[in-house]
């Protein structure tokens, strides 16, 4: 039986991060970088105007007061997005918008609460400095400096300030495309009709999800039957477009009817293992293929196969974007009822964390199926291997649900 | 001038939910649900076998042990999927795989490794009692249990459980419909070539990606040239299609030039404010067209957008969804350097928050034009309305930026 951790090391040790290309801004949100990005240009790229008001020489303006204005000719006007050449000649004002350039001779800007607002003439209230209320050539960030690290997974702010640093796309690591695969005879579409002995396929549904959340791009492949030649005919499609694939069920003990393990025995190096873990102990995990697309063969009980993409799946996927740092965080808890948990498994057991009082209460179901009681809990209570029970009262170790 | 509690009760005041629809389960994740969701069948729906192994009656192998084995004959096989009737006569055992429905007759499971895993007989080394590995009919869910409650956001567990219960469909609040419109003569698509005195459009970019990170399906729409006319008709193009709208620009203190007041004061009830806050002092929140969609005119800086962005709009979006409680979350910090604020205004400053140590640091340049800044920043530093300096090692309250 292998290890947690040494299952998750063969993991982290055989994913590579997806090379990087280039891809439009708008698409780049979630995006991992690969380089630091660094400015090309200066930011703002010209001087401009902060507020609505009047471009000055602030030598011109600096007797004004409240009760002895400065009257200056307001020699014309300058907007946002002007991009003729304006001069500023002595004593005289130019309107100018936010944003509009600093005309050629302005050394500040006077807002317009300060003026009387005149349009030919203006009566300046207040003196200003030189560089008062001008954005300067700059000032944000100068040629060279550094925008955004590698690693960074780009978040709307980041995607803003690439834009406004001049780049119309950006290279970084795509999300992984991911298709999920759910097999059995048993299973039938959500929202069909059941005979006896049939289940509603779920697993498919709920990692894809789960696999959008952790930043991919995944899709559903349609239910496949217990049929080995049918499984390895919908793994080979699946790996021509997919950066990982992921299967749900046909990996138990019971021999031909495992068709995913009967199907990997002829395609990959897909190693099936007990880990020391409750639930999700079947596991399976290698690669396919031409480019060796990495596969993980997941339990059929849809708590198993929750469970295991947190631990495992997400890990990998984290991995191909070279988010080597991020994991689900983890945190102590007082237990608000007893737990059992098998002998040398760890336990990831389904509870209600209240991160207040800081306690965390067991659901009343925790076997492998039981996916409504998972739908209820917000965290797995983490029970080691060699603990068999705990008392209400025991400070355990719990992990937040994403 | 507003405070900024005012203007946030106006604007949750006037925000209605939208109404719920039916939509399929794999487009609901993210979508928020309106009324509890019941079991309408038991979860399972049949009594199955939860391992690989062998359906018996537990008193037929009562006696099993390890060195006296319990032989049974093997009357044949139930595979997950199966939906014909089988029964279990007495002493005998029927082979099952994980899933597959229990045979009538039968009360137990023995797991395969604890049977020699014979075909015709099979030796069973290990007594079981009735109901050992059988997931029971029930067991999950029983019609009428709740299975998720009124306000949950869907996640990628939540509708695996609908699937399985048998929900094709759900009904729920949909993701609100964002349109953004940046508008400015200033303005180039970003890649494209700048004359001077223009600069590239990052508004719209980043202000449609945040409101897909608060759960919307957000669209730019093309650069609006400041012309009220034209602004006019990008408003109501982007009111058919839209829950909500967003500008940025055309906003400030300059009179002709602010060409969504101007487009605004003829359409709708947007009204026009000062508020008690820094950055993003300029605020416009109202009701367009004949759904009254709400829209808001945020400034054209970027910072002050994007603050604007997480302390009103991100609060209407999740009023829309039916979020009242989703807020962004606030915790005290220690500063690591000194900063001001204006008087009479609560200044949200960017800043690197260090978790671990409980300091946050503010970035070295807080005006509002300056996005590389913000997008260094993790955290928005609060400062009182009434504080205008604060030293190092003062507690601050901070917000975590999304």
């Amino acid at each position: 039986m292998d290890s947690i951790e040494a299952y998750l090391a063969e993991i982290t040790a055989a994913i590579r991060p997806l090379p990087a290309r280039e891809m439009p801004l708008a698409g780049a949100v979630g995006a991992v970088l690969t380089d630091d990005v660094t400015a090309l240009h200066p930011l703002p790229s010209f001087d401009n105007s902060a507020m609505d008001g009047y471009a000055v020489r602030a030598g011109d303006v600096a007797a004004a007061r409240s009760d002895q204005p400065v009257i200056l000719a307001v020699a014309g006007e300058v907007a946002a997005g002007d991009t003729r050449r304006h001069d500023l000649l002595p004593g005289s004002a130019l309107r100018i918008m936010t944003g509009a350039p600093l005309p050629a001779g302005a050394d500040a800007v006077v807002p317009v609460e300060q003026t009387d607002g005149g349009t030919e003439r203006v009566a300046i209230t207040q003196a200003v400095t030189p560089g008062s209320y001008v954005r300067t050539v700059g000032g944000d960030a100068q040629p060279g400096d550094l925008l955004l690290s590698a690693g960074t997974r780009l978040g709307p702010v980041h995607v803003g300030l690439l834009a406004a640093a001049g780049h119309g796309a950006v290279t970084a690591r795509p999300r992984p495309r991911v298709t999920v695969i759910a097999t059995g005879d048993e299973l039938v579409e959500p929202g069909g009709q059941l005979m006896p002995g049939q289940i509603f396929e779920s697993n498919a549904l709920m990692l894809a999800a789960a696999a959008r959340q952790a930043g991919c791009a995944a899709v559903q492949y349609p239910i496949v039957r217990d049929d080995t030649d049918l499984v390895l005919a919908a793994i080979t499609d699946a790996i021509t477009n997919s950066d990982l694939l992921i299967t749900s069920g046909g990996v138990s003990m019971g021999g031909e009817h495992d068709v995913v393990k009967a199907a990997l025995s002829s395609l990959g190096t897909v190693r099936f293992r007990r880990v020391a873990l409750q639930p999700g102990m079947p596991q399976g995990f290698g690669t396919v293929g031409p480019a060796a697309t990495p596969i993980f063969t997941l339990p059929g009980n849809p708590v198993s196969a929750y469970v295991s993409f947190c631990l495992f799946v997400r890990p990998a996927m984290d991995a191909m974007q070279g988010l080597f740092r991020e994991r689900t965080k983890q945190a102590p808890a007082t237990l608000a009822g007893p737990v059992k948990s098998p002998a040398g498994r760890r336990s990831y057991l389904r509870g209600i964390l209240d991160p207040e009082v800081g306690t965390v209460t067991p659901v009343a179901g925790q076997a492998s199926h039981q996916l409504a009681n998972l739908a209820r809990a917000n965290a797995l209570i983490i029970v080691p291997e060699e603990v068999t029970s705990l008392e209400a009262g025991t400070s355990v170790e719990v992990m937040d649900l994403p």
